[in-house]
């Protein structure tokens, strides 16, 4: 074999560490603070292809979408096999108020800090958010004030479709599922049959996936005249038991009023009604896949495993039962690739899958993070975000996120505020909307002081996984100098590497300065990462080890119907997954309302569902509204474009 | 005023007609042809900035989506505003057989002859499928054989997501309409002002969107405390009457089971249950406005002004109402901008809207015209198409999508192919999927000759708009040399300007040459174009000269449900809007196996509605289907992922 001085030199130059040759840009930050809008507008993005050549991505291995984003080959994953992996760092958090205690904009804050000021490469890898909320409750999802992704109008609006083709791929199969319902019910084996494998220009022949699906029966004939009457059968029905479908048509819309619904009722459907539901799109399993997944071909295999529902003898029927595999891959064939965008300061982000964070694991994307640990080389940080608090968001990271990948994480960053301490502390009730109570805008230190046991016991939480952990205190203008000190004070004899004030809001990169040294410290710390639990456990065996350890539940209890799923899970060879607990993120236990530390309680196992394809089970805690709605007032109100400027008013 | 000499040459160079240097894909055609997909994958198309800056854009005037796919901006038509506009061609069609007779595939022919072949700047503007039938049962819609827009996976696909951004803001409008209502039946008119108006920060005040509504009213109010009691309970309640709705939820997904259903069944909607349906995404008014619109004022306009219902006194109501115009504007601020593709031989496409042609009016968009026959300059030609037959599709092109543009058609192509007159002359039934009778393999020219009656009535409809109509006969390759000249023969003899059979299917653009040259000789006749209207004409009166003048009908019958709607539409001050019949496709009546020319039928009208954004109203001539549905083995079943190659498989 030949290898040409040439190809050496080309080798050599991707896999030695290359600190890259980025062009930042320039913050000027204003007080008071501006709009997150205001923000985003006031400062140029660099083109896309820009950023790309900057970060060491080939021309030929980035597709533009407009001037400020590209989605990213996965090729690069091959051409890169052989560099050294970046560190890998996940932000979480303590438990938060309703408010969110700004876990985004410490992770865009920190990138923009270790980049722009300290000149180290970094990427951030961001959910991508849905756009039901953008225009109900919520607004923006893109960091805020000066540690934001921009342009922040296009991360919370279409971006690049990846939620739109999720929403297409998981309606095709809902459609499916009802359609061949009713075409089973109307037509003998014979029809369907005929129908199924019809006579083209003269021949008759199975399909590539009806081949799979006869070899799954057991059948292994390939010429459709040869089937007996009862192979016939058995191929043509799959005897969906109505009462059993899980699968469920999504939208990505706050639409309240489809929480519960009646499908079927026009006359063509021959009274085949049924009652269904529509969730919010970023609630599909697929979503959850698309997270998880580490390619194509592994995408692929994942969408045909999903089930939906069990046949009438109680076997679990799939995707790839119903012939629609391909058809699913093809439209996910673009969401596969990662979205490039940039910070407020020019430095690199990739917004890839939004899962939610109870019914699934609420992390983004593994093939992200992987194409970002290459990017940034050995010696640059993938700084990468975990939903709700470390009980549950970190502890997905752990358990699902980082089995499906085999990534191991080099340091969390643990995100506290004064303000959710201080609620942890006895402070009154934060509710979304309501203005603060002065204990949350008056120095208190003894709320403080009480309430910083939630910030050990997440602390705890992480050292569980034997990863150092950086407490990052996210200060806002009301917070005093001594309150700021106690916490630092706390954290640090609490186990944490080190704990640090950061000003990002207010001040961009240059305010999370002192959090990005500590992070970069933490990082060349000894790392004993391990999980929390043996896949080969039972499944409720590993839902107790993370009630117990995780949550401090005194124990579990399963109701009737949880149990009844854990046996039939287990029957069916699904024993072996790993656990993603649906549980609020309110509290460590199971009731919003109980903050601090918790303890002596039993933790209620309701029910237990499965996503199969995603590779998990999730036992809920309560009950999980996967369809947020409309208030009286929306955001959409506020909300805007200037047909001149074609400028977007109100997003916030 | 400075006006240096740079300038001069500058606007000088834009204005004078301009030959492209277009570099076009050379085709070899292969017998017998391959598949869509196959010919489709065997062309290597140009890089989309490269055709774009062939026909004339700058830089800063495209947004590149990948590698062959590019949005136009608007401000062209600015830059642009004192070019001469090229030739308009517009191609429409007889009646078709189920199959459909193939009008993208001569809109593809023609420009691919037009500019590859002829050396003459041409630009085909076409519609966007919907994803629906791709994975149902249509399959792809980018033309066919050698005369397709590549690569047919993208076009067929997600393209640049208009149809995604059509059904969020559709859904966000529909998720509005029952949230508001829920708000309005469980809160006081104190309560509702308070959230609908809160104090922010301090301060209390009216959105922008929420001062019009108050001028609406009449209440010249700007301060909230002011308004008296009977003032703020007209503000706060829309009063919608549930039974009036006529904002339907839609999915671009053949999902049958979803054209009846029941909402609002979750107890969390406190029992407000109603029926409703889904629509497929393309039926959506808001594709319509896309496709009527000609700049983003005007969109924006006419997404307010789109009525969804009435309130309980029978005045409509609104999305302005509901103040959610400006979310609307932004979810289609992208979705407005045109998308550039390229032909097999590598002439430019734009592919922009794709509304319903029964209760929509089944044209791609005009600012897509508009912009390419900017682009195509004075001596170059334009081709957009409309659905169905001419009866249908042109009719609405003349009367609706002109009347938007205030643009005048050079041309009508009319397509026929011996198939479809064949059936007209008494063949027997011709139906999708089943093998075709040997009346139509075999050569029978008493068939043609008795079906040229419907070929000879749509010349007849179109010289009522005093434009030159040429006979383009799609040739099948089980057509005989006589049959063909005997279809030339009676069309010249029935008044077409000309009458030219076309091979485009096997043999690309050169299969077409003899097209484009009467075309562009017809461009140069005499033109007295006229729409078949007035406006002012009552609602009843319009809808009778459409049927009688292009149907054919002996009078029509309007049920009293009609005529309810007539008289409200009316009253409401809807009176002046053109008409867009929702008829069926199969026949020049109302009756699908009447074929030929139909005589003495009465035309029943049984209800009629209006799209007020879009700006007609639409009569129902029966019942039209809004949702397709899944047959028993869906195109789904052959479209798989090549997951190391990337490639798409089973697309036709």
């Amino acid at each position: 074999m030949l290898f040409s001085i040439y190809d050496a030199a080309v080798v050599c130059c991707f896999l030695q560490y290359r600190k890259w040759d980025l062009h930042s840009l320039k913050l000027q930050p204003l007080s008071p603070v501006p709009s997150d809008i205001e923000i985003s507008r006031a400062q140029s993005p660099k083109a896309v292809d820009v950023l790309a050549k900057e970060i060491g991505l080939l021309t030929d291995e980035i597709e533009i979408y407009g001037q400020t984003k590209a989605k990213v080959r996965l090729s690069l994953l091959e051409r890169l096999k052989d560099q050294p992996d970046g560190k890998y760092v996940l932000v979480a958090g303590i438990t938060p108020t309703p408010l969110g205690e700004g876990k985004s904009t410490v992770t865009v804050g920190l990138v923009q800090a270790l980049t722009a000021h300290l000149n180290i490469n970094s990427f951030a890898c961001l959910r991508q958010p849905s756009q039901g909320p953008t225009f109900g409750v919520k607004g923006g999802a893109a960091g805020g004030g000066y540690a934001q992704v921009i342009p922040m109008e296009e991360f919370n609006l279409h971006l690049t479709g990846d939620i739109h083709a999720i929403t297409a791929a998981n309606n095709l199969l809902a459609a499916a599922i009802d359609a061949r319902i009713l075409h089973e019910n109307t037509q003998s084996d014979k029809s369907l049959y005929n129908r199924l494998v019809p006579v083209v220009n003269g021949v008759r022949g199975f399909s590539a996936i009806q081949l799979a699906r006869l070899r799954r029966l057991g059948i292994n004939k390939t010429d459709p005249k040869t089937l007996t009457e009862e192979e016939i059968s058995k191929f043509v029905r799959l005897d969906i038991d109505p009462s059993t479908i899980t699968w469920q048509r999504v939208v990505d819309t706050n639409d309240r009023f489809l929480r519960r619904i009646t499908v079927g009722q026009a006359n063509t459907e021959k009274g085949f009604v049924r009652q269904a539901q529509f969730d919010i799109a970023v609630a599909s399993e697929i979503m959850a896949i698309l997270a998880l997944t580490t390619s194509l071909q592994d995408m692929k295999e994942r969408l045909g495993r999903m089930v939906v529902a069990n046949d009438k003898k109680g076997q679990p029927v799939t995707a790839e039962d119903l012939g629609v595999t391909g058809a699913l891959a093809v439209l996910m064939k673009d969401a596969i690739k990662p979205t490039l965008m940039q910070t407020l300061e020019g430095t690199p982000v990739f917004v890839h899958a939004g899962p939610f964070a109870n019914i699934a694991h609420g992390n983004s994307s593994v093939l992200a993070d992987k194409i970002a640990l290459k990017l940034v080389g050995e010696k640059g940080f993938v700084v990468t975000e975990a939903g709700f608090g470390a009980d549950i968001g970190m502890e997905k990271f752990f358990n699902i996120k980082c089995r499906a990948s085999g990534l191991v994480p080099s340091v969390v960053v643990l995100v506290a505020t004064v303000r959710a301490l201080k609620m942890h502390g006895g402070g009154p009730n934060v509710t979304a909307g309501a203005p603060l109570k002065k204990e949350y805008t008056e120095e208190n230190l003894q709320l403080v002081a009480d309430g910083c046991c939630n910030l050990q016991k997440q602390i705890q939480i992480t050292q569980l996984f034997g990863v150092p952990v950086v407490v990052a205190l996210n200060v806002f203008k009301t917070d005093s100098p001594a309150e700021i000190d106690l916490v630092c004070k706390i954290a640090k004899e609490s186990g944490a590497f080190d704990a640090v004030p950061c000003h990002h809001w207010s001040a961009g990169g240059k305010g999370a300065v002192k959090l990005a040294q500590a992070v970069e410290k933490a990082a060349n710390q000894k790392n004993s990462f391990k999980y929390l639990y043996s896949l080969e456990l039972p499944i409720v065996e590993k839902i107790r080890i993370i009630a117990q350890k995780v949550y401090g539940a005194q124990d579990i209890e399963l109701s009737p119907a949880a149990q009844s799923q854990v046996d039939r899970y287990t029957r069916q060879g699904f024993g072996n997954l790993p656990i993603c607990m649906a549980k609020t993120h309110l509290s460590l236990s199971h009731q919003p309302e109980r903050k601090g530390v918790p303890t002596g309680f039993i933790l209620p196992i309701s029910d237990v569902r499965a996503s199969i394809g995603a590779g998990f089970i999730y036992p809920l805690v309560g009950t999980m509204s996967t369809m947020p709605g409309l208030p009286t007032r929306p955001c959409f109100y506020d909300i805007d474009l200037d047909p001149i400027t074609e400028q977007v008013k109100g997003l916030f």
